[in-house]
């Protein structure tokens, strides 16, 4: 038996967050558990290749190069996990377009260094934080081996959105730019307001990170 | 106390090549382990990419989805822990132009499918059994740290080889190819040729994968 204090555990992940999932999202992932599931699949393999492009293009940068391998390896392995799911359930592989949101974030991002990878890691922050509360709200909702698997990924990953912005602030850093922390803010708070409309606004294709269903 | 029989675990690896590292290189090696670490890394990286593109590419694949996966981690580890030593031995980190081995191999790809993934494999499983050959060439003549952890890769990399034909073979047959293990042996035969070449011809630049130094 698990002793852990989820609500206690995502506190700071929501109040990063500028909104919960809508109930309506809710309903829809109950009754499309298996377009979720691929979904999801998608999603950890292109967060593990979103952090290693950032290794490539940012090779010079050996504290990011560590935390973004270690990084790489949860996802890979909570992408072998999803695919065992997927296997033990029966479910096969079916090619899914991406919803809107990674771009919705993406087109925001600065054309310059080092604030376009200080963006990016802010995006990652909330992608992380995003995912860790919809896991949270989903848990129990779906039976009870996934909602179990939900809880151990929320758990490990509830800490990652810290990292990213952690991360973040090193950059800024390193680069020496002033009023680091009010920068960061100030950009985490713009950020947190394009995520929640991302979330809010109603959008025609469900998937792990869709806006409301209408 | 390790009591794994080196010489063993690597006469396989070392039958399945077309030559063993030429003495020059060796030479070469010892006097520029800085680089050679600097170069390992790179293909550490390298290495958990190409497999991560696979996975992209042949995403419907779901048996070769798990073995990549877990290779992306174990790539990742090793990756990790070769920056640890650069770190440890206060050695920065250096840009490096890639030597002429993977674009030489890569060349020699047919470009229709499935033969395009079974050549990327078989080219794979070279590149795998070259490295276990070199770290087994370049253990005793390194420090004993450097040496220790030379041994470790090749042990934990012995098998690799043989995963990525057993793979070439999988395709063949998913595909319903003909006469599947005398097709692969050719193309193996192939590469090894190939792959020889690279090593035992002269070559300018010196780096992991690199012929002999002239």
């Amino acid at each position: 038996m698990s002793s852990v204090n989820y609500d206690e555990l995502m506190q700071p992940v929501i109040a990063f967050l500028g909104c919960t999932t809508p109930q309506a999202w809710l309903d829809t992932a109950k009754n499309n558990l298996e377009l979720l599931m691929q979904d999801h699949a998608n999603c950890e393999k292109k967060a593990a290749s979103t952090a290693m492009n950032l290794m490539f293009r940012y090779s010079f940068f050996s504290d990011l190069q560590v935390r973004l391998a270690q990084l790489v390896r949860e996802e890979m392995l909570h992408y072998e996990q999803v695919l065992g799911f997927m296997q033990r359930r029966g479910q096969a592989w079916q090619s899914l377009s991406a919803g809107r949101y990674a771009g919705g974030l993406r087109k925001e991002v600065r054309t310059y260094e080092p604030e376009a990878l200080i963006d990016i890691l802010i995006i990652g922050a909330f992608v992380e934080a995003r995912s860790c509360e919809r896991f949270y709200a989903l848990a129990p909702i779906v039976d009870d081996e996934l909602g179990r698997y939900y809880r151990y990924l929320l758990k490990s990953e509830s800490r990652h959105y810290e990292d990213y912005i952690a991360l973040a602030k090193e950059v800024a850093e390193t680069h020496k730019l002033k009023n680091i922390n009010e920068t960061i803010s100030l950009r985490v708070d713009f950020f947190r307001e394009v995520e929640k409309k991302l979330i809010l606004e109603p959008d025609d294709v469900f998937r792990f990170h869709s806006g409301t269903p209408h």
